[in-house]
């Protein structure tokens, strides 16, 4: 049974997650002359998932990994996105605020169980955790790759970098990591990316 | 173990699916000037989806109806956006090759598994998805109830087309189809649209 405190507080959710169509990454998608927003961005990555969910070593929870992608971002609506080379890119403490926030918007027992969601994909421990993160730093690096490095050029990445802040990828799949690896040294000496 | 093979489909699959971002469809996001696209409409549906599973009068497979919604859009790459109050909304011929196309991308048993997703949608038969396309119904009315009736004010909708069209909404929740009828006559009488 749905109350109408219930649908006011899931319509109130909804409506301000409108937000999040309006926060900037700093890629822009292949093709497109404009950045990518991190709404679209979260529909990319929940399907890259679902794509390579089967090929995982270890066997993960596809609705659980695909919840976690879908909300991770939803936090930028109060603290925007931060670029995965910025020093400052880490900011738990402001990101955890804004989930409390978000998800009090919610009927209790649904926001509580959004907001762990979003807790186990931070702390990065769980098998579907750790899949999930994987794939948010994969897209990117296929986006990249497709580009002509758009990113990594626009910030003066260097291969070193990249290959090190995307690591965490081959524990969704070693011979992903494998090729990416190599197809990032191929790109990097077409497009004139720094080594170290 | 992925080979490399089904990493090149994979990949090909999904930087095509970058096009869905450019796909523009005929509502503006609550608060924005620009108008919505595809691809971040159906991360918000996935996630609509997501609060309002528990109250299904029928229990549905979340995973199934968040892939459901993940994909069904895809197919606009080739064919647009339909605006759902038009004459020639209904194009499933065009819709079904493109999406013959796009699955095809994928090795074949994911390829498979996605095409018999996205026909189940459109069937519209399954709880699922019946639910699936509710929620696909209901987030264009919960933003004209909250950015001023912006896409029926600019097609000049009735209230009458409004309460027909949407009336699935009802499968998915029958106390917020209620709710929601009650919304759409109250803000239509204050922006001014026509009953008929």
């Amino acid at each position: 049974m749905l109350l109408v405190d219930d649908i006011n507080a899931i319509t109130q959710f909804i409506i301000e997650l409108e937000k999040l169509k309006n926060v900037e990454r700093r890629i822009k998608p292949v093709g497109l002359e404009r950045y990518e927003n991190s709404a679209e961005h979260s529909w990319h990555i929940a399907l890259l998932a679902l794509t390579l969910s089967r090929y995982a070593p270890q066997a993960v929870d596809e609705l659980k990994v695909v919840t976690m992608l879908l909300l991770h971002d939803i936090v930028e609506i109060d603290t925007g996105d931060k670029f995965a080379y910025d020093a400052n890119h880490d900011d738990f403490a402001n990101e955890h605020q804004a989930a409390l926030r978000l998800f009090a918007l919610l009927p209790e027992s649904l926001g509580r169980k959004f907001l762990l969601l979003w807790e186990e994909f931070e702390q990065a421990q769980s098998p579907e955790a750790q899949f999930a993160k994987a794939i948010d730093r994969l897209m990117p690096v296929l986006q990249n790759l497709h580009n002509g490095c758009q990113s990594w050029l626009a910030h003066d990445i260097s291969v070193k970098q990249i290959l090190s802040k995307n690591a965490a990828i081959e524990q969704a799949n070693p011979q992903l990591w494998q090729w990416l690896k190599e197809q990032v040294i191929e790109k990097a000496k077409l497009v004139g990316l720094k080594t170290e």
